[in-house]
């Protein structure tokens, strides 16, 4: 078998620490940068952030969004990113949120997830809402390349709340994806970190849930331009500190363009959560 | 104002009846067509389908996952398939299943809604696990630009009962999903079809749902392979049978690659349905 996502994501938090940069160059960014809100700018965002990125942290979260209102060369442009981030080092979560009935999924799967995936990652975020039933295909590809799952929960925003506060007979519909998430972790891999992790926001606000029991890894979204702090980080996620990849995008992109201003600004932050 | 979603359809239903045709190419479909599991593989099947959608039917849904899984270039394929389709006179509702914070969905509104947008489409689903509330870059340019926006609101695979029947308050997500499309469907639209539809598996066995309220377009997916037929149609949109955008993809396309046979697959589901 493959190392898994779990165990490469211990030794970069060892190493480098657990946050997250978000990579999302917005038009508005990608102009206040002098870039040009193109497919060309684009590709010079991707130049410019791979070296700080390799530079001070261990991982780094493209949000497809940002690339995909480039169209086709935009989604080259993301794979280009991410083959680069790897050779040099870093994680890469995609933040795709894809999520679709069995058969697309497996379609889906194989966009992303392995070595021969078009656009490889060692994570991607998929969304929920036809199941986590029907998300079969990825279950099992993400197990046999080694790659991580990391199913939307409990999301940063709070228009949210509608749908994953809902109850299905006792439960919310977030206690039961992270209840059936943890069954699916200690099938593929009793006793340790299973490849199936959630997105869950960090706040303090919003009922605990029990976050141990999943048996897997957490990106925690938000933190900085959502409002969420390294402390919320700490507080929802103290009964699994080293499980959690905390993430943070606009508030850091806001230092750029200068790569040295943008070097300091993540690294300050991720010294917070060393 | 450009003219609606809501308007075409109801002008290309009068004229060529309401059937979605799927265009979903799987690696087995392109490998049992003979035209290859390859990117060149994937750009004949888009020259092969669109001449034959055009001869046979109103509308076209390419599903996304079988083009990404191409890379960039399925992607390149994808804008090309949608922009020759638009050109044949045919509406293209691109199932591509978006949806995430508000920031980022305005980016996804710019990738795929609007004459000026990359993967330029009439409509597109989007998927709402982080809320309908999230999802105002999608309606405004939706509204501003006359595309359709289909919030998947009741799957047509079983696994997303324990989501999409979940209870908030008084009301299921799906009950809830279809008052709020009402809503806005009031507001932006008084008096006709507004243009926020909702994806709903035309199921005769699920609790029924007040249909007629929402006041715009329904995608019901999952007529043929999985199982749904025209009678299900018929019965599950009674109330509103001039709103519903039958869908089937794998049924029909299991009729290739000959574009003869094709063509009479096609045009003889559609004829169910006029």
């Amino acid at each position: 078998m493959p190392e898994t996502f779990a165990a490469r994501f211990a030794a970069v938090r060892k190493a480098r620490g657990p946050l997250v940069w978000g990579l999302d160059p917005s038009g508005a960014l990608l102009e206040d940068w002098g870039l040009g809100d193109t497919p060309d700018g684009l590709d010079r965002f991707a130049d410019l952030v791979v070296p700080v990125a390799a530079a001070t942290i261990g991982l780094v979260k493209p949000q497809s969004a940002f690339y995909e209102r480039h169209g086709w060369r935009g989604m080259r442009t993301l794979a280009r990113l991410a083959a680069a981030a790897r050779e040099a080092g870093l994680l890469v979560i995609l933040d795709v949120k894809r999520g679709d009935v069995g058969s697309t999924n497996d379609a889906y799967a194989q966009a992303y997830l392995g070595d021969d995936a078009p656009f490889a990652a060692d994570a991607i975020t998929v969304s929920p809402y036809l199941g986590l039933g029907a998300m079969g295909a990825f279950v099992t590809r993400a197990y046999q390349t080694g790659r991580g799952l990391l199913v939307v929960t409990r999301s940063s925003n709070p228009e949210g709340r509608a749908i994953q506060a809902a109850r299905s007979e006792r439960d919310t519909v977030e206690e039961t994806l992270l209840r059936d998430i943890g069954l699916l972790n200690a099938t593929l891999a009793p006793g340790t970190v299973g490849p199936i992790g959630a997105v869950v926001a960090p706040s303090t606000q919003l009922p605990a849930l029990a976050l141990a029991d999943m048996n897997g890894l957490f990106l925690a979204p938000g933190v900085g331009a959502q409002g969420y702090t390294p402390a919320d980080v700490a507080q929802t996620f103290a009964a699994c500190p080293d499980r959690v990849m905390p993430s943070a995008s606009r508030s850091l992109l806001a230092a750029g363009p200068d790569p040295a201003r943008l070097r300091d600004t993540v690294a300050a932050l991720a010294a917070q959560f060393h």
